[in-house]
């Protein structure tokens, strides 16, 4: 663990996601999943967790109760909580009771370090404002806890009271916090005046400081990292910049920063490469689609689209690299796109372990091309490419194909009804393994009805695919200036619990361009679930 | 328009979205989406508007045709190109012919900053490549061109050899470019770094400096403003951040920085207010749902989701906000008052010109609060949302409605067949005037063959119907983790060569989605064009 001071050489990592972060819009998380995401954080290697705040909502209170019972290996838990309110003594006030209730061996304590704040938004008077700093921190290090001091609006204050801001901060040590972060809460600071005001406070403090920063500006990272600049040990942040507004600043992006670019050390280097695994788990327990652009962990941060970069890249990866990916648990990865060439598609061969005459290379590029012009696109669909290649391979046989299908859909009411109509039916007619297998099915949309249809056709040949589960589902609009007429293309994710893969299909008819995708996804886990079960009825 | 040089004391913006952002992940534009949104940022006021890589693609080409039929009005507009290859005379190379070909006032040519790429990624002399970047810039001048110099990997190059890469730049200015800008091509530098090295070449060069930075370590924005402190007046960007891997710095963001945090001017201040609507436009033609938390213009960026946030900003907005929202056309909003409040719908309903007793304003809150909550959005459908009230009022007379509509898609073959199959119909029972009108049609589709059959059954009694066209069709799937379970959210945009307007339909079923947007849309028009003409077949 990091302790601060001016002989510390390392830089500790704060997680706020659990409190801070889910002050962002549209994010929800369960009491188990703040535990599971506590415990994730825990084997990262980040130095605090701080889990949410004690009695501002229930489910709160019962993180910690469930962290109580089986403590993080090796992170630090704290408890956030405000400074007592005013004219209250520190033992009277319910909120503070409520923090130090949780147990926790940190306590994390905000209070105002402007006066502007105080009186305004607190409707209390600066000087009252400091007791309440001195008199909350040192309540709670009464108690023995070890004490993290939050000075918000840090910034802004200084800007307008430099005295008063430092004021705040030397109440909080002298009191006995051991970290003292200074706070851009509104997220407005250019990371000069950051620099200028950390270094203030780390003169006057000699060690023990702390940043948190918010996105508003864009500028998180850098001031985060100007701030460290200037002395700061300690950064506070969120998984994936989650938070109020524009969010917190990203503290995988923080971290692989520092120490990759800064040469601080703050993750051991072989968890360093959890870095993306994190990232993906918090957005999976969101439920949010993962930003593919996002520094160091999106799945296009090391991606290569165009033919220039492509063939640079494959000479040497440092040409248009700014780290080596596996480092933070990434990889380099090449697409196929209407950019792409011959070189675009060896790569992408050689990454799938796809063995191919070079000389096949030209018919693909071809054939790639002409679809890329109706509006398919593959850069992300490596299962559809691996199946666009193995389809046009000499010898290969096809596990199954869809020989007819019938959509009928039916709506006897005006369909201003809140429920939606479930008379919607498919039929499909599956050549596999020397036979045809006609079944049906219903659903509440038409996709889903053939997608049913399919399925139960598939199954029974092909027993692997009951396991298989679609993740994610996709439509984008091609010539939406065309109308009802446009084409569309489908994305489909897929997934068997280990793999996941996806699939496209694109067409003017949107069943026929769900039909080719979901048709892949299912020849997909077809061919590696091995040939077709010897049954000899139809299903 | 700001012309280069050391007495500048404005920031030209340069944007770079239909070049180098569409490099982005997942991002494809028409060509008449790209002509659209270089017409958007002309209007926004940026100074340069790259528009593609003439000679790469066919689509770049037919941009730059459609550009000098009807040129932009006051942002200079240019094409992008390589300098020529090693080996070669500018003369000779096809892939410099091109650029120039797009007969752009501007042509931005990239060479590169460092020996180590020349070498390894070009196969090239350390000393061909100085010519090339000196003769290509001189063959540009020479036939009229202002020139802008891309040094791609700027600043990897000034940290191995400073002084070759000041030596491109000098070379690239002593041929004649007005501007150089500063690359950094792996997005990997920290603003420290790059305002040295951006220092530099201001010394060298004495002005017309510009700065193009990468976000893979989350600090393009930041870096961008540390070379515009060290003396840049030139900053390249995309709308929203989009380009390859991390992402392009983000124009939008840059220029509020600029203007709201460095006082400096680089948009007229009436003309700032339009970063909201440019950042919505790009994300609606790349079909990709806003980024909620994207600073400055997201629509989280200035909300606050409740408790102490919410009351400090209802005391004073300065609170919890560092800057004005309007000043980018953005607002505060407070979740809990919001999306459905009753003051919002007020002001929805007086925006809307449409007169209703405050009393039933409660009755629409309840029912916007129930459909969102099925993922309805009407944010940006006021057609619907004003049916909506409309349908709610006491003697409103709906002037159709759907009764019945029964669609049947049937594939005869397997659907790989490069042509989609036209066995697609529907059948609808429409009321309208007191007879029900019973009529069928095909389409490629069934969204477009439930189209065409709504259409032939109303037109005949709302001939202005026919005036109306489709101008945009788009679906987004609301929760996708379903799989082809997943609702579906479809919103169309009319027009009968006058107005346009927007609807919204959501269901599991896109059948059903589709219906409810096209009605809406259509009953929207029908309401204007006057009450149905009495005609007495039913058609």
């Amino acid at each position: 663990m990091i302790r601060p001071g001016p002989e510390a050489e390392r830089v500790a990592l704060y997680d706020t996601t659990l409190r801070d972060g889910m002050q962002g819009f549209q994010l929800q998380l369960s009491g188990e999943q703040k535990v599971r995401l506590a415990r994730t954080l825990d084997q990262l290697g980040v130095d605090y967790v701080e889990a949410g705040w004690p009695g501002a909502n229930p489910r709160d209170t019962a993180v910690f109760a469930a962290l109580r019972r089986a403590p993080l290996a090796r992170a630090r838990l704290s408890a956030f909580g405000a400074t007592r309110r005013a004219g209250l003594s520190c033992a009277e006030d319910p909120a503070l009771a409520a923090t130090l209730a949780a147990a926790t061996p940190v306590v994390t304590l905000v209070g105002k370090a402007s006066p502007w704040q105080a009186e305004v938004v607190l409707g209390t008077s600066a000087e009252e404002n400091l007791r309440m700093v001195g008199e909350s921190v040192a309540h709670a290090r009464e108690r023995g806890r070890e004490v993290v001091f939050d000075a918000e609006h840090y910034f802004d204050g200084y800007a307008k009271d430099p005295g008063y801001a430092l004021e705040v901060l030397t109440r909080a040590r002298d009191a006995g916090a051991l970290w003292v972060t200074l706070c851009d809460t509104n997220g407005g600071s250019l990371p000069g005046s950051v620099a200028t005001a950390t270094g203030a406070a780390r003169e006057r403090l000699g060690g023990g400081v702390g940043i948190h920063c918010h996105n508003d500006s864009g500028l998180a990272v850098a001031c985060s990292l100007a701030a460290v600049e200037a002395g700061a040990r300690m950064v506070q942040g969120t998984v994936n910049g989650c938070g109020e507004r524009c969010g917190n600043a990203d503290l995988l992006v923080l971290a692989a920063n520092l120490q990759l670019k800064c040469g601080l050390e703050v993750l051991e280097p072989e968890l360093l490469e959890r870095l993306v695994a994190t990232s993906r788990l918090f957005d999976s327990l969101v439920n949010r689609a993962p930003d593919p652009q996002r520094p160091f962990v999106g799945q296009a941060a090391f991606l290569h689209k165009g033919g220039l970069h492509a063939q640079g890249t494959a000479r040497d990866p440092r040409a248009y690299q700014h780290v080596d990916p596996s480092l933070v648990g990434n990889e380099t990865r090449t697409v196929v796109s209407d950019q792409s060439g011959r070189s675009n598609v060896g790569a992408k061969l050689e990454q799938l372990g796809l063995e191919l005459d070079r000389r096949a290379w030209g018919a693909i590029v071809d054939r790639l091309k002409a679809l890329e012009m109706q509006g398919w696109a593959f850069e992300d669909a490596d299962a559809s490419f691996e199946l666009l290649v193995l389809r046009g391979t000499a010898g290969d046989v096809v596990p199954f194909s869809l020989q007819e299908s019938l959509v009928v859909a039916h709506e006897t009411s005006a369909p201003r009804a809140e429920e939606p109509s479930r008379d919607v039916q498919a039929s499909v007619k599956v050549a596999v393994a020397g036979v045809v297998v006609h079944t049906a099915a219903e659903g509440a949309g038409p996709v889903e009805a053939l997608d049913t249809a399919l399925r139960r056709a598939l199954t029974p040949h092909f027993p692997g695919l009951a396991a298989v589960r679609l993740q994610d589902y996709r439509v984008r609009v091609i010539d939406g200036d065309r109308g009802t007429g446009a084409r569309v293309r489908v994305g489909i994710d897929s997934s068997d619990g280990e793999r996941v893969w996806t699939t496209v299909g694109c067409s003017a008819n949107i069943l026929q361009a769900s039909a080719l995708a979901l048709i892949d996804s299912y020849e997909w886990a077809a061919r590696r679930v091995g040939g077709p079960a010897r049954l000899s009825s139809s299903a």
